[in-house]
């Protein structure tokens, strides 16, 4: 549900949606399976763009590399033509292939002519690594859990600690999957919705700052988090709108994810895979069509900048949400790896000199203190 | 064995190393499963860079992509650090999840740091759609099969309707495997060599001009092929060659396969998953280094020429090798779909007057015909 | 004028324009000035896509580099926003700085918006190194020369040495200027035009086929074409269709290009710069718009192969048409520079072996002989 | 000389160097005329990434578009070759003709085989649009300005509104050249040097934000910015190093001035010109090589985070530099153009509220107030 108060600099000059999550964007729908077993703690989220059949009615979508150490699929055909035929799936980098199998399996199921009268299908799977909690080595998704997710899509859904950002680390604190949208009103009239879902493994505790508050220092300090490991995280963000923006247009939108990504204290480490896809509900291209051209309406390229700001505070939001939502967890060697509230009580109790910043920080997250 | 004869004007100014196969670079091994179960004709073809832990020594590389109507997977992170880091396989396009997997836990299982101690590991699977001959909706492949290809690499390999090949079409006619190579010398005393390993499923058989002969235009009249069809075929290219090319001159190396794609009749179709793989052997990145830097020769770019002239002729004849040992094939329907000897040779006798135009043909590929 | 005949091997399947140059697509006009001075042979070329305030209505467009080793300019502005709101100018490399100069002036005077209440303005300028005909350290074009250049655009323009490419040389033979154009016929009754420019400046004679005839053999060693300098030639292609595609869609098309530059025996050499500009005339983009969107015509990327074939075809001829009506000059240093059709004539008069091949290269390119 | 203090957040976990000037790179010189004529105010800024023959001896460079609204120039060939092979340039958008024609001058008298024995030069020019200020419809910039500016380089140079800074807004206060340098250690033996020099012209006034305090939205208020302005501003990073990056990880390195732009409340808006162009000072590329390959040190891309680190700081305190050295300065309008500083002592002055946050602003910029 994003955060309940503004962010003290939101860039986006808009207000939140009514649920502050990528589902305000109509149509859009989320599910999650989350897999906890023994040193296992992974999960798959799924994201549906419509509810149609998305091979017949494909969306106009865009891919965007921030940084390129990841493993993420499909974004090859998306920059060639634009579009996103399939949901969106995020799961942990090893399972990236059963991901694949599943969704090519599904959407032969529900297209008979895919493979066989007309041309194959291209799955959409993002990861980020959570072997440092997780024993990724195990390769414990499957196609059912992959299914369930699909099956259970919805407009609302759990972020934090779930699906497939069960075993997220953010800012050496507790992440995973994390969500916000802003409404975007146009020439007074026209309203729009930009939704953001991000699933948040990137970033050094260290480095962490709160709207101005540099409060990961003195948490880096109290958890003693790893500072010589290299970053190996990564950050998958989702864009939706209902704006009829076209495939340049929401590259320059995934862009701006980056905005987002980096105000809290992230700098693109090499390590992380952080990638962008973006789409609009908008002018949906059929794939049986024979018409040679359709009507379609294409947005004013000057009017963009209000797009641009609210991608970037939802983004910023989603990030700091999933810290918010997240709870402590014990990862695959037994650690207990903190949420940024429990790192911020403990740091709160047992270092009396920060209260005023942990309050000041949580009273900004809309956190309520114990 | 790539051809026999040297091609009419090839542009390679260049001889052609000992077997003419992507295999003339030294430490570089192909293995190939056929896979025939029915209406199924696929298979799985790999490249191994060398033959050491392509995971801790690392080979530098990069990928272009001449059209993205494809799912090959592996890209970004190569475009990011430019580098390959596991075996390249090659597959139909439902296959590429079940390759992952399979290369996947080989590399886990050779490699016990991946995911534990160090990062993650990043799969090159490469993909053209056999949906036309073969049965794709039956996602055949077994990670058994990746394995036992593998397993069985050599300097030795066959081309035509085999391994991934299996089942791909080219021009109308029956493609495949094809590999071919050249050797470069520079500055008259270091001499390199310039391999090339294609997957052929592309291009209208109205359009092939070998050598300068219109010998398509007779033969799609003869075999009516199929010209409303869209094109939804592919042509993937791998590139090896022993010089000291970076990532970026491996990327100008891989935009000229391009050359060699179209000097028979292609035109980058539309539906048509163009993408090149190009890596070196020499200059390799070991994972585990704590140097901060190690010291390598980089190749001149005034020199380049050479290798770009080795690529166009390497990749042109590769084509034509998976043509001319392709052998006709029944495919998921039960149609006999004609390699481009036996077209030509039905040709011959049916229509005398292409007599003539077939004997040079074939005199031209090296063929003999009956 | 293009070629009177058809190419032996013409991809398009399309029929030629009236004109059978790139001012077919309706619209579209070219002006050129020569300048020899001395031991200057150089000029500049214009090309208008509309003949209104290009400025105030902005054509959809897109650049591709198909090789980078040049100075063409404003191609940033185009890849991000997807237009083309100047002229675009051809002429040589030292010339780009003036060529800015002579159209920022002008549309300075056309639109006093410019730089006060609006936004600057990006000119399109692209180049070739003429330097080995031209002496082009003298940097010897004019303000005034670009102004005449824009003031004389019309349907009809000459081909060959003039203009822009007075002093181009292409396969070691005087090249230049080249256009041509298709008509492309889709779902039987939307008739549409794809047109192209080029300015040819690339390429080595021993690599020279025209139609599968490899006559740049026997001319290489005829005019002892010196096989040893490296290649620093470019061309630049202009394509201009009425077809409503977008930028996105524009790109594809410039991509291929590629296919028409390479058939003659191109491989797209390291010195060379190889850049193209693509534009539509529909669909165009109003600079004072205070609308949030307008409503256009989309083109269906599955009908867009008719498209790529008749690029690929009308790059192919053009450059052929550049080097058939190129005329011989003497270049800088007091050297005669041949024409092609100059060049084959002696070949026919001292090496009589080649009068056959010769007449075929000449019956193929509609030339009369002596 | 970049800011006195070190920023609240620094997130380069390093020093700064002796003049906290991009000059801290050994060799990089920089030199700088500002033009103030009537109602214009420009002027131009060079940067010489090394003191000897730049065509001759060319630096490893790359180039990164951020948002692509801008008419730099020169970036096609760094994209392909990875070299620059002039001094950078810096001055206004209708200044970029006679930048290219004066820079092509000087290089073509300093080495007289351009263009006659051996290939052209590629001149690197950027600009911001200046047109808030300055009237730059007339052209005002003279090939003299920039020989000035090239032959008056040295390592102290002034920030502010000076050079090409001298009628650039920022925030919309007033702009102009910003400088910082950081000191990167690797392996505790290893020191190199990073250092950025921006071009700012780019943010809005509310959006500013100084280390987490939002000065901008009262500044705002008081000096009644503009607001519904198109944001038709951009910001020119240049990056120059010592360490052994080659042109892929400059490319890397140029995309991390990302963070440090928008760190500040930028967020890249639609209409601004943000381009990057980084270079290293070793592993220099001969053009006159005669080699088939050099022997050079390639930096370990494991340990690249101490330079993307440095990186970002460096780029978020040259933009708040620019502000802070900048002073106030009458537009072309007769307007008066506040500086940060003069505009916060005002609000001070006017809203003693703001008196604190002022105050701690100054603390922060290491400002003296009155």
């Amino acid at each position: 549900m994003g955060l309940d108060k503004p962010l003290l600099n939101d860039i986006s000059q808009a207000v939140k949606g009514h649920l502050n999550l990528i589902t305000d964007v109509s149509g859009v729908r989320v599910g999650q399976v989350t897999i906890d077993d023994g040193d296992v703690h992974t999960g798959v989220t799924a994201i549906l763009p419509h509810p149609g059949n998305l091979f017949r009615e494909k969306v106009p979508a865009a891919s965007y590399v921030i940084n390129g150490f990841g493993k993420s699929v499909g974004l090859v055909q998306i920059d060639e033509l634009g579009t996103i035929e399939t949901p969106i799936l995020l799961t942990n980098t090893f399972g990236v292939g059963t991901a694949i199998n599943a969704l090519t399996r599904r959407l032969l199921a529900e297209n008979p002519e895919i493979g066989d009268t007309t041309s194959t299908v291209n799955p959409i799977v993002a990861e980020c690594n959570d072997g440092d909690v997780s024993n990724i080595r195990r390769m414990r998704l499957t196609e059912a859990a992959v299914n369930q997710a699909l099956d259970t899509v919805g407009r609302q859904f759990l972020e934090g600690a779930v699906g497939a950002g069960r075993g997220m680390m953010c800012y050496d604190l507790k992440g995973g999957i994390g969500s916000s949208s802003r409404l975007v009103t146009v020439d007074r009239q026209h309203r729009y919705t930009v939704g953001s879902l991000v699933m948040t493994n990137y970033g050094f505790l260290d480095d962490l700052v709160i709207n101005g508050l540099p409060i990961g220092k003195p948490l880096a300090r109290l958890i003693a988090a790893d500072k010589t490991k290299e970053e190996n995280g990564s950050i998958i963000t989702i864009l939706a709108t209902d704006a009829p923006l076209n495939a340049r247009q929401l590259k320059r939108l995934a862009k701006r994810a980056t905005v987002g990504i980096t105000r809290t204290g992230g700098f693109i480490g090499n390590g992380s895979g952080e990638i962008v896809f973006a789409f609009s509900t908008t002018n949906l291209i059929h794939h049986f069509s024979k018409n040679q051209f359709d009507v379609v309406t294409r947005f004013n390229d000057n009017q963009i900048d209000l797009f641009f700001r609210a991608t970037a505070a939802a983004v910023d939001e989603a990030v700091l949400s999933s810290l918010v939502h997240a709870t402590s967890i014990v990862d695959r060697k037994g650690r207990r790896r903190l949420s940024l509230i429990d790192a911020a009580e403990q740091l709160k109790e047992e270092q009396p000199e920060y209260t005023e910043m942990v309050k000041k920080v949580f009273n900004q997250l809309g956190v309520k203190s114990s």
